[in-house]
């Protein structure tokens, strides 16, 4: 008898985990803002923009130069690297999937995808433009942009407009279908044996503490609030010094507000196996050692080779179906050029 | 009657002249090699490579970073900008219909796609990979490429195979049916007069001794065989001086032959309006000043500035239809990264 309850609870338990879990197939959509509706037309203008290099000043950076939509979203590099060869103070986070986060940047400084694509475009060290009139003035020169700015925007060719088409276009960048999802979705045999262990490992470690919600990035929060978490929040590890994990204060250098020292937004596990090298820092160069760092600061645990294997399956099954695309064509501009060219 | 026959040689003259000219629509097909024959797995594996920063050492630059295929097949930028953010010494040349010429690079020293192909990859200050050997090894990690070698070349990731595969892409990269292809077939609605009464400056002037042929970029030669002009061919021009024209002695530098200081492929005109900034230093800014240049310092002639309306006029009807694609889906490499990361 006794036995026989503890199999029941086990069953129960089972059950229980995935609902408990907040485990979930990749919605169909992302949050739509209200004052930046979809349009075909839109993602088209946002697409060229993504791609266009002539949106960084000296013509050799694009958006998807450091998230390259070709692959992981991401650059693979620790940092990336800007106009004039420069590096960046942390690793380019990808984009896809971007759009069901609530807090863009590291940090969660941009509140909306909007608001992120702002940024980049005028920092100096990652595409160089010296202010938001040089941008507008740029692409007004180019016919085929003011044709599709007055198509999409009313004429209206404003910084704000590039930015919402370019969040439009992220706002497709969807990677559904993972093993994960199609498991999750009814299909047992789409997970190894291996990914399932793990899906059971993340709980029993507490790595779900933070990782749940169908990206894996946190419990829902409203849009523009992030979910923040301390990281390293157990002190002093020989992998905090060996990968630099307390040099960036994250958070607090947004805020300035104590309690948001070494606090980052916490990144989505969707498609995690393609976006080595790992972390704000981009330090930590493979994805198993990045299983042994997090358990071992977040959570003052030491995983055995087989947890790790099987945690390292688990993401691995995260990894989703990139959606066939067109190649845009950017709008040309004739009899000259429009960056700097020196 | 000395007028009529005055006027009859103008006729007669105006028939000839078309002929005469050796202008041609562009062909449906450029050349291709017996030794790399066209299939679709092996454009495609090509034209993965050509969007491939993982092919540079840094994962920062790919062919289309110079050469882009969305826009112009350059970067629109006096010399191009490699890893590290390292300039280089000429600028890059479109790779659309490239296919067509007989020699590539500027100075011809690559005598098909193939071997030029294998250039940039190596070269410190473009893709800066050290070795062929290093090339190859990072491609044999990637499961997808060792999968698309073996369908495509019987399993033999080489560098020479990656060229080939790379080539046969580029061998689809052609514009036809420009304002000007659709005049030689028939439509003399579809070049403005300006642009027709360019087509016959172009001749008058002399421009045609050089530009001929489908591409304008020469009489037809043998596959490995560059036509090659002296340039500047008037010297101690103020145009020399202010662009620098005579610094790079051009194929010289190649054959160390004293015939050949300051020789050059004599670029195609396809697309030359999308193509600024001009020549091989790409220091001329604009198309009108190219033209002027040209006439200056090739044929000791000061063109007037209607001459030169008329030209650019015709030289924009040479722009083609560039054709869609998908945008490459790039194979993954899975829990790490491939690239130098610092």
């Amino acid at each position: 008898m006794k036995y026989g309850i503890s199999v029941l609870f086990g069953i129960f338990g089972l059950i229980a985990t995935e609902a408990a879990l907040a485990f979930d197939a990749l919605p169909d959509q992302p949050p739509i803002p209200a004052d930046n509706p979809m349009s075909a037309a839109k993602v088209a203008l946002g697409k060229q923009l993504f791609f266009d290099p002539r949106l960084s000043v000296n013509g050799t950076v694009s958006c998807n130069s450091c998230h390259n939509v070709m692959s992981s979203g991401t650059d693979n590099r620790s940092v990336s690297v800007g106009v004039g060869g420069q590096k960046g103070g942390r690793s380019a986070p990808t984009v896809w999937n971007a759009a069901f986060l609530t807090a863009q940047f590291w940090d969660g400084r941009a509140a909306t995808l909007e608001d992120q694509a702002k940024g980049p475009i005028l920092n100096p060290i990652e595409m160089g433009m010296p202010n938001e009139q040089a941008v507008i003035d740029r692409l007004s020169k180019i016919p085929g942009y003011v044709a599709q700015f007055d198509e999409v925007f009313g004429g209206k060719l404003s910084y704000d407009n590039v930015a919402k088409a370019i969040a439009a276009y992220e706002r497709t960048l969807l990677t559904p279908n993972s093993a994960f999802d199609r498991y999750m979705k009814g299909d047992k045999e789409a997970l190894s044996s291996a990914a399932e262990r793990g899906m059971k490992t993340v709980r029993d470690v507490g790595c779900t503490a933070c990782h749940t919600g169908p990206d894996f990035a946190g419990p829902k929060m409203p849009m523009g609030q992030g979910f923040y978490q301390k990281f390293p929040t157990f002190a002093g590890t020989e992998y905090e010094k060996k990968y630099r994990l307390a040099d960036d204060l994250g958070r607090y250098t947004v805020t300035k507000s104590d309690g948001d020292r070494n606090m980052w937004r916490v990144p989505s596990w969707r498609n995690v196996a393609l976006t080595a090298p790992y972390f704000h820092n981009g330090s930590v160069a493979t994805l198993d050692e990045a299983v042994r760092v997090m358990a071992k600061t977040q959570l003052d645990k030491n995983l055995s080779d087989r947890q790790v294997k099987d945690i390292v399956a688990f993401l691995n099954s995260l990894t989703g179906e990139f959606p066939e695309q067109t190649l845009p064509r950017l709008p040309d501009y004739a009899n000259g050029s429009v960056v700097e060219t020196d």
